[in-house]
């Protein structure tokens, strides 16, 4: 029997305090002039949940206010939309992994009013892509590297409503026969994918891209990092070129529901990757609870 | 007492045939799931409805139905949108503009059905914009000229819900002291506003910019060329820079709602506009039938 989403609404006063009350997920619940459905105007968060605790939590809610503060929304109630997951995780079925979304609008045109919700349903299965890895291409995103402060209108590194884009480069991936793409700047930066963060090892050396790129300080590769230095390997914000992705050791694409996948071709072209490594990794990403 | 939207909701069967009915606007009628709301995954057209014909109606479903074919969406049904515009205007009460959006998303997430509205309500006063005109900001769109055919997982060119950055460089004008935006390309081709043409004049020659940059195809726009053309003027698509538009005799923005606003200054340079040419315009603009 498939497990039921639970929904938690918020309601946001001028002041920016918020509550929460449960609804059903199943029923309409927002008006055709909310601005998140008509402009792709607000921020998201989604929280993968490993045995009923929210992993990176207060990294996604700092996350969250950033994207929002970005978007001259009003700063999320930290502490109301913590309590909000909790609840909302603690009223779903039981389930090995769940995902919590967190989505901030800024309401229906005209009332000042945002639109919040905490809607917690049961995780994709990301089996497969855990143990055979993926198959990724690489997609010009067009922008310079310099795109945050050169153009910080075009919201570059807030975590936006307005994916449209990023979910045309997926179905560009999979109408390729691929499953995931990987974004490079006009420059030849490497940059992140529509919905994940890159990973590459050298050595004993694990490496992520920089979000000054415009990309998002992923809460997956916090948690990754973390671990690796735990094993005494170093870590690095760095830049990487296409080039660099290929002669990786071995190269990942973290995100929060999918954890850990390892890039097993690239451009078509097979790369390694690193079973025993990625077992451990993933186990680490499906346990640590913070 | 101000006037009451009108609200028509589609039926999209697997053939794409598509039926409507009237729902209540002011009450919540989408799910937190449609991914309308949760990736801006979806396209719209807002049309401007003068003495309750609505304008290049033909035109607006045209470019709904190319910025539907971008995103990989069924095409819409012409007949059935085009009877829906017309049944949810007759549905309002009267009034000298209204404005009716048309929006079609991806659909509740699994469920590979789209999701399909007519919203039809009072269009906004753009009374001032249109006889005092508009200050203008240039801002850098960070995208090359040749974007769409370099990058069209891209989708410029589309009309999508994803307009966070849109309203994002709408803000940056307001914190600014100006009313809107003209986008420039990184290597320098004048571009589009936010939600606007440019329209340019320069002697009796009146210049738009190319949709192959990655532009709308601006539907106020065709109806300008047109009156312009009847006028026995000359009409062109032609690549325009900073300084053409600094050097132009008259510049304005058109868009449906807003129909044209002469821009009145450029970057805090204030410059020249014709209000006998912008009455003619509007008055066209305001009453042509089609």
């Amino acid at each position: 029997m498939p497990s039921s989403p639970v929904l938690f609404l918020a309601t946001i006063a001028a002041d920016g305090t918020t509550s929460f009350a449960p609804a059903d997920p199943g029923a309409p619940q927002l008006r055709v002039d909310d601005l998140g459905a008509t402009r792709g105007d607000g921020v998201f968060e989604s929280v993968n949940v490993v045995g009923a605790v929210p992993q990176s939590l207060t990294h996604h809610l700092a996350r969250f206010a950033r994207s929002a503060a970005m978007l001259d929304l009003p700063a999320p109630d930290a502490a109301a939309w913590t309590d909000a997951v909790h609840r909302a995780v603690a009223a779903h079925e039981p389930g090995d992994e769940l995902l919590a979304k967190l989505v901030l609008t800024r309401g229906v045109e005209g009332s000042g009013v945002p639109t919040g919700w905490v809607h917690v349903f049961p995780g994709y299965d990301y089996g497969t892509q855990r143990t055979a890895g993926i198959d990724v291409l690489v997609l010009d995103r067009a922008y310079p590297s310099d795109v945050v402060t050169r153009a910080p209108w075009l919201l570059q590194g807030a975590k936006t409503l307005s994916y449209a884009l990023n979910q045309a480069a997926l179905r560009y991936a999979r109408g390729h026969g691929a499953h995931d793409v990987v974004f490079v700047s006009a420059d030849g930066d490497v940059l992140e994918g529509p919905n994940s963060t890159v990973l590459a090892k050298f050595a004993d050396r694990w490496v992520t891209t920089p979000p000054e790129l415009g990309l998002l300080d992923g809460t997956t590769q916090g948690r990754a990092f973390a671990w690796a230095r735990a094993r005494g390997e170093r870590t690095e914000v760095a830049h990487l070129t296409v080039d660099d992705l290929r002669t990786a050791d071995a190269l990942w694409l973290l995100s929060s529901g999918r954890l850990s996948a390892p890039v097993r071709s690239l451009e078509g072209v097979p790369r390694p990757t690193d079973a025993g490594l990625q077992a451990e990794l993933l186990q680490h990403l499906l346990t640590v609870h913070e």
